[in-house]
């Protein structure tokens, strides 16, 4: 295998297919970045003799035409595939440039850290992840069946998509979220010694991913530039209203009762409502609903979250929900495939646990109190 | 003690003092959740017979005014506290409603958590956190006292500012970053299971704090609407500058040389000089730089961050700088107390390691390849 541009994708690509015995040329203009990462045991520096099986081009989308088109020149692989997290402008420039398109498949793992640069790379940063391939009509079977087979090296799951879809998505998913961190990053830049000694987990949470490569940032900002302003002008759009709501109640802020509160109030629902479709779908093999009775004497209450613990269900994921006379009961998502066994260990161990269906309708984000 | 409202903040202080032996009363007019603090341990619910030395009010701003008189009425405590993390409306509401301000003292105990609720309460909450205290000039200097016994029984650091000081500043590191969050959040309502796929690291950072609990930020938000519409006004700007540039792009394609790429590539470094500034104030006692030259045999880095991390140097903060041809060299910053130490046990297991100058003006955010 060969990798041309070994920083952190790059590198990580070196590390995860080396651990299984596969030999890796690493090609970077940097020399530095190509020693680093042959340093850490992604493979060897420089090109091989003869054509390897497969090249990764892990240069930014701009860049992903030119170096296809310089490799295939010079030989370097029989099959190339590159990372570049745009995929529809690549595949234009590749349909361009390149000779042999049919020995390119477009590819994006999907592995966002908020470091780059070789010595961020890890073996494991794409284990389980997903590794998006945009192969068009052109692109041959055996080009893409030795990518799934790297990716298989890698551990991470292949999904196939269209080239517009992914851009659309990682628009959505990941491009904006970046900018819109960046955005909330630039307030700081004047920020005073007094605002910082108050700065918690929100702030840190929302700027820790600001663009700190704001080269490869600007060229991927740049290719998938529709897309992005797409979902940006939306958010523009109710940042606007939000603001006309705050700038009335700055105004009048005696006027608490008026109808000028619903758009503020409408924006953090569907927030909420956005957080819980995210994290639902991310959780959605936790289906089934225990409740549990929870006798009103001191401790009892300590150690049924002592015990839940031990069934790795989260703290956070206990709700209290009714009140009666004999206590009141809380409930928990868990597993489906494992709730039988939790209810009936629960009981076993003296609490008074059964299935519940959730309460129709009823979010988390409602339960708060 | 006694604490009126046993939400995440109330319940945390009463498992917080309560560890101490202090005795807390718990109160609250939902009788789930004060039933559920005390489970927990944080107290014993309901009111006690004769006034207790401090009440914490622990609800949401619009309600602190009400609540205190109310309590005052009924002869709760000798001396008031309030949580809520807006100061300057409820100190308005305080001088307008209440009989014996001097007993009153606000206070602000930064401990955000995306959870809500007695349940996701800790006894560790606030330790090592700020816990900022407005008195004003009618505050008796007993009540302030009587805060600070309580603020050293939770672990945290009192902080003393002015209200407005105060508002400003969490208007730009919680809540203006809060509703970045729930913006963000509000644009995956209709997202497709074929997005949420792709989702990553940036998109849960970045919404992991959208509001929840939307009926206590509606309150918050109303509270210091002027200064979080301050901040969100000047992030509006910057993306309204920045989507004309995404249309220019996406118009003119090929034209790509032309200068209307300033706006983004300024914002984009803004951005990351924003976060830099935030986090070099984390790490203010990082500050000796230590500079090691790695041989160029195979192992000698990976062997190297092994010793680093012994050191509890993280990876993430060595930077490659310098190629020779001896090899190439690693600089990293330690605190400044431990940094001897490092050198003097490194230069022993036979590295080459020196202080060195940071590079002048040279940010982490400029090292990425």
């Amino acid at each position: 295998m060969a990798v041309v541009g070994t920083g952190l994708v790059g590198t990580s690509i070196g590390l995860a297919v080396s651990r299984h015995g596969v030999k890796v040329h690493l090609l970077d203009k940097d020399e530095v970045a190509a020693r680093t990462a042959a340093a850490l045991g992604a493979g060897v520096v420089g090109a091989p003799d003869e054509p390897v099986d497969l090249a990764v081009i892990a240069v930014p989308p701009s860049a992903v035409g030119g170096v296809l088109a310089e490799m295939q020149a010079r030989g370097l692989a029989r099959t190339y595939t590159d990372v570049a997290s745009v995929k529809a402008q690549p595949a234009r420039d590749v349909r361009k440039s390149v000779d042999a398109p049919s020995s390119y498949v477009g590819g994006h793992p999907l592995a966002d850290r908020e470091r780059c640069g070789p010595l961020a790379a890890r073996a494991d940063l794409f284990e389980d992840r997903a590794w998006v391939l945009t192969p068009s009509e052109t692109t041959s079977q055996d080009a893409v069946n030795q990518v799934f087979a790297m990716i298989a090296l890698c551990g991470a799951v292949p999904v196939i998509m269209g080239e517009r879809a992914h851009d659309d998505a990682v628009a959505l998913t990941s491009h904006a979220p970046r900018v819109v961190a960046s955005l909330t990053a630039a307030r700081l830049q004047h920020g005073s010694q007094e605002s910082f000694r108050l700065a918690g987990q929100a702030l840190r949470d929302v700027t820790r991913m600001a663009v700190r490569d704001t080269g490869l940032w600007n060229d991927i900002l740049q290719a998938n530039a529709p897309a992005v302003a797409g979902v940006l002008r939306e958010l523009r759009d109710d940042l606007t209203t939000l603001l006309t709501t705050l700038d009335d109640l700055s105004s009048a802020p005696q006027d608490n009762g008026s109808q000028s509160l619903e758009p503020m109030v409408d924006l953090l629902n569907r927030g909420a409502a956005g957080l819980a479709a995210l994290q639902e779908w991310q959780a959605a093999d936790r289906q089934a609903h225990v409740q549990v009775l929870v006798p009103e004497r001191p401790g009892q209450l300590v150690r049924l979250l002592d015990v839940l613990n031990t069934f790795h269900v989260e703290q956070e994921d206990v709700v209290p929900r009714h009140s009666t006379e004999e206590g009141f009961s809380i409930t928990f998502a868990v597993p489906a495939m494992r709730a039988g066994q939790i209810v009936m260990e629960l009981s076993r161990a003296g609490w008074n646990a059964e299935f519940v269906d959730p309460v129709s309708g009823a979010r988390k984000a409602e339960v708060c109190f």
